[in-house]
Order: C-alpha cells, then structure tokens, then sequence
C-alpha cells in the first residue's frame, strides 16, 4: 500500500519588518495594544521589489533543494492564497487577474530549476493548506502522482490601505513550500475538512485596497471551528488528543487560539503559536508554521501532528500525520 | 479495486442569446465575418438578474436530481472558473474577490438542497476541468471521498467591454456539473496533465473589465498543444485512437480544434464540436460539451471518450474514460 509523507517544508518572511510601534503610530492605536488583543509583536511585509511570486518562487526553489529530488521528478505543483492572484507590475500592484502556478513554475525556470509538471491554483480561506494536502494525498495514494509541490503564499499587505484597524493590526505576508512524496512508512493518516457555506461573505476583497473581515461573526465562528475540526478529525481516526504530539492551528490571533484550545481540551504546551513573530498571514499561516515548528526541532522523528484550520467560508479542517525525517520511499 | 465513474452531467446557457448580428454591428464588422474566423453562429451572456453564482447553483441542483442521489452524501464540491470570482451585487459586477464554491453551498441552501461537505475553489483556463476531474478521481481511488460534485462556470461577457474584437466574439458564459461516483466497473482510465509556464501572460483579466488573451501566441500554441495532450495521453495508456468513440475538445473556435484535429491524425467525424449555439465559454466549455453530447445521445453505454484541453498558462491535458449510464456502485 502506498502510504503519503512530508518530504521536505520551507517558510520565507519577506525582508519589511513592521514592529507594533510602526503599527500603532500608523493606526492611532495606544501602545501596547497590538500585542493584548493580537499576540502579535512583530510581522513581515513585502519590501521593495519583492513580490507574492518572488516569495513562492524562493520557498519553492528551498524545498526542492532540502528534498534531494531532481526537479523534473516533481509531479505537480498546487499554489494556493487568499489574495486575489494579481499581476505586480512596475513595482505597484497593477490589477491584472491571472493563474499564478504558470508563473511560479516559469521564475523557477529562469533559475535553471525545471518543473515539467503540471501547475493548478485554488483559492481558498485559511484552510486552503489542509484542502492541498488532501487533494495531494489523494492523488499520490492511488498513484496518480508520486511527487507534489505545496505552496501557499500571500500578500495580505498589499489589500490593508482602507481595512478596519483591527484586520490591519492582524495580517501580514509570508509563503511556504511543502513537498508530498510516495512512501512504505505511514505518513498521513486522515483528513476531515467541511465548509458551511453560510460564511461565505464573512471575508472578502473589496475594490482590491481592502481586505474584509467581519470580525465579529469570525471571532464567533474561529474557536467553535477549531473545536469541530480536532474533535471530527479525532473522532473520525480514533486518535486519542494524548496521542498527538504537537497541534498546529491557524495562526488567527492569540485570543481565537487560546477559546480553541479551551473548547477542544487540548493541552497548551502541545500547542505550536508562532504569530507572535510572523503574524498572521492568512492562508499560508498554518503551512508556515509546520515549517517553523521544524526548523526550530519542535518536531521529532516519527511524532504525531495534527494541523488545525478555520475560516471565512466557512471553512474548516483538520489532518494527522507521522513525520518523518527521511522517509523511506 | 475501486474505480470512478461519471454518475450525472447537466449544463446550462445562460438566458439571454446574443446573435452574430448584433455582435457584428455592435464591434463594427462585416456581416458573416465572425462565424467564418470561430465557427460561432450564437453565443450566450448572462441576461437581467442572471448571475454566474445563480447559473452554477441551477446545474448542481439539476446535476444532484439526476444523479439520484442524497445531496448529504455528497463529500465535496470542486467549483472552478477563469474569471476573477467576484461578487455580483446591486445587478452589476462588483470588484469584491472572495471564494465562489461556499456561496454556491448556501444557494443550494436556500433552495433546500443540503450539502454537508467541503466546498474548494480552483483557478484555472480551459484545461480545468481535467484537472478537476483529476483531483476528484485521486480522492475517490484513493477512498479518501465517495462522491464529488464538480462545476465549472464562467461569466466571460462581463468582461467583454474593452477586449480585442476578437476576444469579443469568441467568449461567452455558461457553467455545467458533473458528479463522480466510486463504481465497480471502470469509468476513468487515467489523465496527462501538463503546464508550461512560458505561457503565464498569455492571458488575464485586465483591471477587471478586459479578458485579455494573447492571440497571435494562442493561435501558434493552442493546435500543438491539442496534439501534445492527446498524444501524450494515448502513449501513456496504450490506448489507440480508433477505440476512442468520440474526443472532445476544448471549443477555443473552429479553425484551432480543426488544425488540432489535423496535427493530431483524430478522425473529424468522431470529433464533438458545440461552439456554433455556445461560443467559447472558457473553462467550463469542455464540461459543456460533455453534458451536451451526452443530452443529444451522441454517447452510449460503454464508450470510450477522450477529452482534450488546452490554454492560457500555457496548461494543456487529457482525459480518457468509459461512459455508463447507470454505473454499479
């Protein structure tokens, strides 16, 4: 039986840093604010010259490198973000929709790293990662593919010129790049994701200047979501929480997370937050701080992981997986 | 083993029919000119209080009655398009971006059809629909889900008002879906998906009321890359032409699916063709013309049917697969 793993993770923060300080000279906010209502301290925008497929194109070209694969066995690259996929032009963002995976696939192509595979874009909220690596599982487990590419990517600040303070306190830019391999060992084990379409107004673009939150109705729903997506996916595997190793939910705001953890009777110590540094950077957050929680060695050889995502939609998911360093393929 | 087949199909044009004349004298052009360069004798755009959202919630609830089944054991919805996903408010387009597949979810609502499932969003050209199929099929093999609904709708006119006279009269709207379903006997057979990503301005939407395409690169690459993914997808399969009943390609306009017909050695007679009443509906034209050729009963119990995408991206793919009526599940 062919059984699906990680085989290699990389995050990038773009080079702008943004302190609370910034922030809250910019907004009119009193000192200190930020961090009570967020968790946040600090987070990373786009700086001159970078861009949302500059980001992609970096992590992609990292995880590639960690794998030890050679491109051209790569199977199938899947790009997903939040953002509306637009087209940076002239150093301003020009609003030009377009696939951005074609893109991505064609920036690596200039570095002399060759995907000769197939691109697809989803579109998708903050469980948009979870949703990737189902349908990258599923592809691989019945053999359809054998190597996928996972990125997620956004540009959050690009869209936060007439945003509510509050959702501009909140986002920030970031991408990450996982790769999915074939493997003897298990890896993944199952997913559950739901969408209740009753949300599907509760974010949005507007006029492509302002993200729209509605926060009220999202600060309600996020931790009930958090709640439904754990206890199903533990339902459905019959993993007990003791079980798990590290959880990773969606970096939302410390306080979504913590009325989470609450509901869900999950232990804090075994919970990974690192919005604190990056903020949150919407569909990507949950990629990117798997990837963290790596490279820092809070994830151990053959630990039990489960990943946790809401949000506007709504959508909302869970997966569990054994990680692997060096997955037997 | 578990196989995948199509259990239902069902498309829909959109109200309002916009003839060659009107087109002609609107852009400007001689009288016959437009069905001599794309084959088009009609087209349809969305009319008064017609909607893409509305378009694609009337084929998933026709889809859903003629599959028969339980809309609460459908496990997921795939909605996909090339237009930028907007939010249609007030009659007119508004520029607000945000997820589609969750408005649709709640459309059903309110029409008493429930979907209890996930609901994911996929940004792509005319090569889509493979990909979705693709992703469902890996989902239901793999045994990860059961049953998927699949839409595919587009709203091209909306963003007619400043395009090249060509685009103009080329494009058009329409959406259809299509539920796949584990079966016994053996429906899908297997996909060639590919991208390029030399094309990944070859085509976009411009400040949102432009559909720009890249003619004079299209024209060159849209023929080679017909032939590229049948051929690519015959070799991988064994598959020989002459047992394909019927192929149907991507309705980009007649003179390139003729050319692609020519490079390809595909017998024209065994060629779908539907672009004279529906246009060029982008995306979804391939998942139209499937539903089509199934209405008009030019697909019977066991044949093999081809399909064949290609555009901007560049991505271009194959699908080969046996049609049954009622498949055994």
């Amino acid at each position: 039986m062919t059984e699906v793993s990680i085989l290699s993770t990389c995050s990038k923060k773009p080079s702008r840093i943004v302190t609370n300080y910034e922030l809250e000279e910019k907004l009119s906010l009193r000192s200190g604010i930020i961090e009570r209502l967020t968790g946040i301290q600090k987070r990373h925008y786009l700086g001159k010259g970078e861009s949302l497929q500059g980001l992609a194109t970096d992590v992609c070209a990292e995880a590639i490198k960690k794998s030890g694969l050679d491109p051209s066995s790569l199977d199938m690259m899947i790009f997903y973000t939040d953002v509306p996929p637009t087209l940076p032009e002239n150093d301003c963002l020009k609003k030009t929709y377009y696939e951005i995976s074609p893109h991505i696939q064609y920036l690596l192509r200039e570095r002399k790293i060759d995907l000769n595979c197939e691109c697809i874009n989803i579109g998708g909220s903050c469980t948009a990662y979870i949703s990737a690596l189902q349908l990258a599982y599923g592809l691989i487990k019945s053999r359809t593919k054998k190597n996928i590419l996972i990125i997620g990517a956004a540009n959050c600040s690009s869209f936060l010129e007439k945003a509510d303070k509050n959702v501009a306190m909140t986002f920030a830019d970031g991408a990450a790049a996982t790769i999915l391999t074939a493997t003897q060992e298990k890896g993944f084990i199952d997913f559950y994701c739901m969408t209740d379409g009753a949300g599907y107004n509760s974010g949005s673009f507007k006029e492509y200047d302002e993200l729209f939150i509605d926060r009220k109705r999202v600060a309600e729903f996020a931790p009930r979501a958090f709640q439904l997506a754990i206890n199903s996916l533990l339902e459905k595997t019959k993993i007990k929480t003791e079980n798990i190793d590290l959880f990773i939910p969606h970096q939302a705001g410390i306080r979504i997370i913590k009325r989470g953890i609450e509901l869900s009777r999950i232990p804090p110590q075994k919970v990974y937050i690192c919005l604190q540094y990056d903020g949150n950077t919407g569909a990507p957050a949950i990629q990117i701080a798997l990837s963290n929680a790596i490279e820092e060695g809070r994830i151990n050889e053959g630990n039990l992981i489960a990943l946790i995502g809401f949000g506007t939609g709504w959508n909302y998911g869970a997966t569990a997986f054994y990680y692997h360093k060096n997955p037997v393929s």
